[in-house]
């Protein structure tokens, strides 16, 4: 379902015009999903965020989030309004998302997270 | 800016179909900002998720955030891919962007923040 079928006219102006949210959910050291602030999303939001005021991007917002339930393919953050996902596992991926994509409107494909990024099926509850 | 536009072809479906953030950001009592979650953000976010899982709601997903930056309006969240604002300030108020928005696709009038919900401007820093 992309963007303009939820839209509806009349809907406020977008408030920001690209919406970056880092998964920094961290979760017991051993837990088999893992979690991205135990791959160092923490920093890497942190990073994101100064990296971005320094150079100068306007209308960007770059917030931590909780979990964003695809833990084994993090860290993981997402940029809206276009719901693009990233793995960002260095300063560097960092760099080439806001320079890429935040700033020059284009894809980083080498970092996307696609269909087919999957997490296994949840478990039933015991008993 | 619309979804529409910063949208590409190529881009992988939607990975849910509406995806919530809660302001959950605490700020020191007495701020004059304030903040959501001096406000009660965090019991009304876990709310959402609750309640949203009782009736059945699929391909959703409420998260927490930090500072969405539009503290003096919060409660906040904001649900996306429309990057539609709210003010929620009690669970009935939940319920209804729940029935409302996110089950029904329309939109609750009375909560949504508009382009005229504009912080202050930030003070220059002393010196």
């Amino acid at each position: 379902m992309s963007g303009t079928r939820r839209s509806r006219v009349g809907d406020p102006a977008p408030w920001f015009e690209a919406h970056v949210f880092v998964c920094c959910n961290r979760r017991p050291d051993g837990h088999k999903r893992g979690s991205c602030a135990a791959k160092g999303s923490e920093a890497l939001r942190d990073y994101m965020k100064a990296r971005a005021k320094e150079i100068g991007l306007k209308g960007i917002r770059v917030n931590m989030a909780g979990c964003l339930d695809r833990c084994e393919f993090g860290p993981t953050l997402v940029v809206y309004p276009e719901g693009v996902w990233y793995k960002i596992e260095t300063k560097d991926d960092v760099d080439e998302v806001l320079a890429v994509h935040l700033a020059g409107g284009g894809r980083v494909a080498r970092l996307m997270l696609t269909e087919a990024h999957v997490p296994p099926p949840k478990e039933a509850p015991p008993g």
